[in-house]
């Protein structure tokens, strides 16, 4: 490799040539973060003028830290439309360091398999300085192995652990109970669930908002309406098709964008143009609903916004903060189309 | 922090207790490359009952290598409907690399800012072993100055430069020439392209395409039925709701899913029912149009394959492979709904 090294222009040697002290060239030149806007400019213009080069070697040898976050998360295998894997989480994540030193391991995990082990190498190999876990279990395996480690990590997701843990959630009761409610709204009175698997939390947490608004609504929730399995297009435009086609629904709430193309696609097949007549709500981490044409109630978050909290959650108990303080909870926004 | 760290377990000692060499024992626990499955079980159930942990830091000094790849994308701000950013592309990178110790830093960039002093900063800095680029121009900048470092880079899509380089294309000419052949099959004859900016690569070659299959089906290109700008649903439904009122276009093709997606909300609120009769083609990273409802021919490349490849090529690189051998062009598959 030919690419030339600068001389040894360190933070010490610039700070003498400014006079200034080395914690204030290092904050400058790291992020400005308790420095004067002039002071970060005058400093970055004096250290390209010496060619200072940053290193992170020396950084990593002085603090111990990896410079490294792994993220375990449910990585597609095919790049599907909105939430049908945590690749907006992933560019969130990224976003957030991008301001920073720190670099990403995506570790793929599915929801069934819970990679204890691989949790537990990051942990006794120091392979990074934090981690983030997604598809998290009510009795997560992995969260009780990071308490006890006392390791850095934040999760997507609430456990049912009596630990206080770091974690970012969306409000899926209330996004479920939203979406219902604005059915309901519109009139709509058999109005089919069509979610995820019951064995994870916010799955159970929907379930409840969608029953608490039938409930205000003087209306009993139907089983024969609940549907629970692995979301997939295809699964949800069989359902629909028999439910619509045989007047037993008239409306449909989805669990993400998927789960809503193949419900339409289903509901279109079966009855034609009497698909106006059918309601459409779904949680939604993409601005889909405005190209699909027809009136969709979408509980919205974006899932680059979770990516960037959950981030910045694992970058404040790196930097030291209380793992209790590191939650954050948010709502969705109902925009209708 | 608690975690307990394990005695000085090293590559040495398991391969003194197993007696076999110490390349035999650093090849099983890496990536089994040129050992039988077998003695790659052997020599993992030896290191776990011996209680080794792996830990970059030594590889690092040892080998002066970062273990971090910087990957410069367009990572949009908000998620959307396929190829609208590199998001497909981090997710490919990321899953081939999950099985290496290799990180990734994500840095956002635009098509317009080509951030070369970023990209020097890298390699002065040795903040990364290689780098992959995405937005790439004819003369691009940065591809320069790569090449005179003589630092491992890959690039989405080539350049126009004589210096070879190491690359990943589709072949976009040949995609836009199956998506137009498709449309002229159809019996459609005014065929519309609205495409991206004529400043980047792929944009032109798409252009030859187009041109092509309508030249071999007799018709001669009619310039007021061709569109460049930064590709957006928003433009591409003023446009198509513009062509098909007027009966001035009778079929669209698309550089991405969220130009056809636009299209189609425009034709579909200009003409209703007549969108049947129009035909629409696309460039897609995605299975979008099984959902779509409608006929649509797809020209079809996953974007996570592209991330994969593109890691896959940088990795050879760093390994000591020949730039120019680094090269790969696939085709598209033509996939009609």
């Amino acid at each position: 490799m030919s690419a030339k090294r600068s001389p040894a222009v360190t933070l010490k040697s610039i700070a003498a040539e400014m006079g200034v002290s080395v914690t204030t060239v290092a904050r400058a030149l790291k992020d400005g973060d308790r420095i004067s806007p002039e002071m970060v400019d005058r400093v970055r213009a004096t250290a390209t003028r010496m060619g200072y080069v940053r290193n992170l070697e020396g950084a990593r040898l002085r603090t111990g830290k990896t410079f490294v976050i792994m993220a375990f998360l449910g990585l597609s295998p095919e790049e599907e439309v909105g939430d049908s894997g945590s690749v907006g989480l992933l560019n969130g994540i990224h976003a957030r360091l991008a301001s920073t030193d720190y670099a990403v391991r995506a570790v793929p995990v599915s929801a069934a398999e819970q990679s204890l082990d691989r949790v537990r190498d990051v942990v006794q190999g120091r392979l990074a300085d934090g981690i983030v876990l997604d598809h998290i279990g009510l009795q997560d395996e992995r969260v009780k192995y990071l308490l006890e480690a006392d390791f850095p990590f934040v999760t997507f997701g609430r456990t049912e652990l009596l630990s206080a843990h770091s974690w970012f959630d969306i409000d899926n009761e209330h996004a479920a109970w939203q979406g219902t409610d604005a059915l309901l709204r519109d009139g709509h009175r058999r109005i089919a669930l069509i979610d995820g698997d019951m064995g994870q939390t916010f799955v159970r947490q929907r379930l409840r908002g969608y029953e608490r608004a039938l409930s205000e609504h003087g209306l009993s929730p139907d089983p024969a309406l609940r549907f629970h399995a692995e979301p997939s297009a295809e699964a949800a435009r069989g359902i629909a098709a028999d439910l619509a086609g045989e007047n037993r629904a008239d409306a449909f709430l989805c669990v993400n964008e998927m789960v809503l193309l193949g419900a339409r696609a289903g509901v279109r097949a079966r009855i034609g143009a009497g698909i106006d007549g059918i309601g459409f709500a779904m949680r939604a981490g993409t601005n889909l609903a405005s190209y699909v044409g027809g009136r969709i109630h979408a509980s919205h978050f974006s899932r680059r916004q979770s990516g960037w909290e959950l981030a910045d959650l694992l970058l404040r108990q790196i930097g030291g903060a209380d793992r209790a303080s590191c939650q954050k909870l948010v709502r969705t926004d109902l925009v209708t189309t």
